[in-house]
């Protein structure tokens, strides 16, 4: 085992791997820029180093500051969290090329996963369900029809050199399909100068649901079920639960059975995360994150592990410690990101908070970087806070989330801790029936 | 179910019982005496009422303040929490005189456990192992061989009228009994008038063992295994954990089933405990306490289970929501109390908290009304925070105990912080190893 491990993280997922490695007997070693020295993880961290100034570019990101925060504290491993290089291959590359260890896969496996189309190929390759389309573009109208009744109705016609929604036409019914296709043909010609479309199968109301995974790197896997991250604004998830309001016992077993098999025929190394649009008891891969997930406390919730202690124990050449037959979900979990936005806009709102009063109790969890005191700096994302709560089924876990939401005092700065209280008042919330789009429509309905 | 309770206590036992109530929907009324306007009770029940002056026995102990906060708010039950009110059994025969439902068992279970001997006879004929000793007076030296011989040696002999060890000797073996038995009654004559003495089986080196017990009211009864709560200052808990170091599952389970059998013959309702001394294998029964314990927290996490709202469920007429064979003990927890108390003394310090910094993460609960700027006031006990972990096993248990105690912050007051800090150094913590009086030999040693 490490003795000692560098965190290239800030605010609460650093803590989060120092808390881990503090349990784990490893010294830890914090990094930070100068807008950092008083943050919560230079301050609980066994060591910690200056590397740079606030823009996280030249901190944060960069490479060569966090390789010699390594040299010069005797690091032998880097957690990198989530965001910043936690994704970077080349940066994974680096860190193997100082015979240090990258805690996380190995730098092909998040090249693979980073360029989506590699990621769909492969996912694919591997039995992991995807969206059906045409393989690549659809010549003439008659190929669209084709492509289109093999589908099955609604499809999408998209345009192959396109995105921000230019060039893209839905048939909902064959009837469609001619104009659809034409006029999409149309709109990219006049928008990117190429013509050329694909077909896909439209999701009009899918939820997002994610399977954890958890791979030992010589060809062992298992899956730690699903989290529904449906409720999201601007692709950035609010709310998560675990498990999710639409997934029975048998598509768990089903989904996440494929989704083991095929980490551990790519010989995948520690956690990840198989991300799905679920619609009508289908998924459909969205992209693999080759990362913790900043939601991954759910799952620790309602599996009773330890998932941050796992990814060291796993980078460090140990076995899993849990057998796919172990894993058995217990209870309910949901968690809020608390962000430091002012509502109804979500403007950032940094600044100095007065005070911070956890809520406390049974199934009660707050993983955050905030004090008393702290000020949130301007620089960074404006996540300051989760709180999960964990509860025997769903509605105990909502009564327990409200009654948390009633402890918590973030002073001193705005939150968006009234979007929480105003998603709990909500039947469709209380039903668990919500798509990707319901947040949006509610923000547009009810702050907008 | 109750529409509104009233909580006839204070600290982080009313809190406890007030976010309960919350997660099930019912009002909670809070009563205080003035000492306590600021407290947390108060801050977080949906109404409060000031029952009279500092002095406990002029408000929370005043039966009259007490029914008539009930009748002026309407709430329809009382929960006791702990201390106080919670064991009397003449306040719970008001309590349903007035009509109202007390959260907790009858009267007459209350008033049968609160009279020792009557508590030791009821639990020996329902089969609950007690210390061996004669029946009743030991009248002379032939008798007093008889009955040592029977029981075993070591036997101690102590007197009838005695009390604070006077009176008392040990008689490791046979070579023992005579002069012990002389000794005794001439003690016991000069000290109390009264020569008579009994025999019992002397322990020398136990635990203290208790079993958590829950029952329907209807002959139904469960256990949830137990807590070794030997760590003990002057007869007052001080570290409690689940499971028992020196408890194996079978002898969980014999015991376990022996408790609830008795509580189940009983027609006992709502949660108890049944207090053991534990040494060689064998249980010797102490005392039932017929409330909630402080420690509860530990068998909670141990087991997935909503004491508090059991206990309301069942004092509402709702069957137990777990059967035995769902009660399967799941990792290691473990509480310390923390107390506002001076080292090396103890020596109460109450005053302002001008800081509170609660630790966070997965597998960390505090139980506490502190918030930064609270003044604790000098009339009560002196129990600021309960900390408590649950881990996949003890010393990850250990471990996690050891990460909060290191997050936490209580500033303005002293704590018995440092002790916590300081037992987890140990050896014999570290393994589990200690009896009812290891903490006050500790004690003596390093802080004396």
């Amino acid at each position: 085992m490490f003795s000692k491990i560098l965190i290239a993280n800030r605010g609460e997922i650093a803590l989060r791997v120092i808390r881990a490695a503090r349990e784990m007997g490893i010294a830890s070693v914090a990094v930070h820029s100068t807008a950092d020295a008083d943050a919560m993880h230079v301050r609980m961290a066994d060591e910690a180093l200056c590397i740079g100034p606030p823009s996280a570019n030249d901190s944060y990101l960069s490479i060569p500051a966090i390789i010699s925060a390594c040299e010069i504290t005797g690091a032998e491993a880097i957690h990198p969290g989530y965001g910043f290089l936690s994704e970077n291959a080349s940066f994974v590359q680096i860190v193997e090329d100082h015979g240090l260890t990258f805690i996380g896969p190995s730098s092909a496996h998040i090249r693979m996963m980073g360029d989506k189309i590699t990621a769909k190929e492969t996912m694919r390759a591997l039995g992991v369900p995807c969206v059906p389309g045409s393989q690549g573009g659809v010549p003439d109208l008659e190929a669209a029809r084709a492509v289109a009744a093999e589908i099955g109705y609604p499809v999408i016609v998209k345009a192959t050199a396109g995105g921000g929604g230019r060039g893209m036409k839905l048939a909902r019914t064959a009837a469609d399909i001619d104009q659809a296709f034409q006029t999409a043909r149309a709109e990219a010609k006049a928008a990117f100068g190429n013509a050329d479309v694909y077909i896909e199968k439209y999701l009009g109301h899918p939820r997002h649901i994610e399977i954890q995974v958890f791979g030992d790197g010589k060809g062992r896997a298992v899956h730690l079920g699903e989290r529904d991250c449906s409720l999201q604004r601007r692709h950035q998830k609010v709310l998560e639960e675990a498990p999710g309001p639409a997934i029975d016992p048998a598509t768990r077993a089903r989904i996440g059975a494929i989704c083991a098999e095929a980490v551990a025929r790519m010989g995948y190394s520690g956690a990840g995360t198989i991300e799905f649009l679920y619609e009508d008891g289908e998924f459909y891969f969205i992209e693999m994150n080759t990362r913790l997930q900043v939601e991954h406390p759910v799952t620790e919730a309602v599996f009773g592990v330890d998932l941050v202690r796992e990814q060291i124990r796993v980078a460090a050449g140990l076995p899993l410690s849990f057998h796919q037959e172990d894993l058995i979900p217990n209870g309910h979990a949901i968690e809020v990101r608390i962000n430091a936005e002012r509502l109804p806009n979500f403007a950032p709102c940094p600044g100095k908070v007065k005070t911070f009063h956890a809520p406390g109790g049974l199934g009660v969890r707050i993983d955050s970087a905030l004090y008393g005191g702290y000020v949130i700096p301007p620089y960074y994302d404006s996540l300051i806070a989760k709180l999960i709560v964990h509860g025997r089924d769903r509605p105990e876990a909502l009564a327990r989330l409200d009654r948390a939401l009633g402890e918590i005092i973030i002073d001193g700065v705005d939150s968006t801790l009234p979007l929480f209280k105003a998603l709990l008042a909500e039947p469709d919330i209380r039903a668990g029936d919500y798509t990707i789009h319901w947040l949006e429509h509610f923000l547009a309905e009810r702050l907008g």
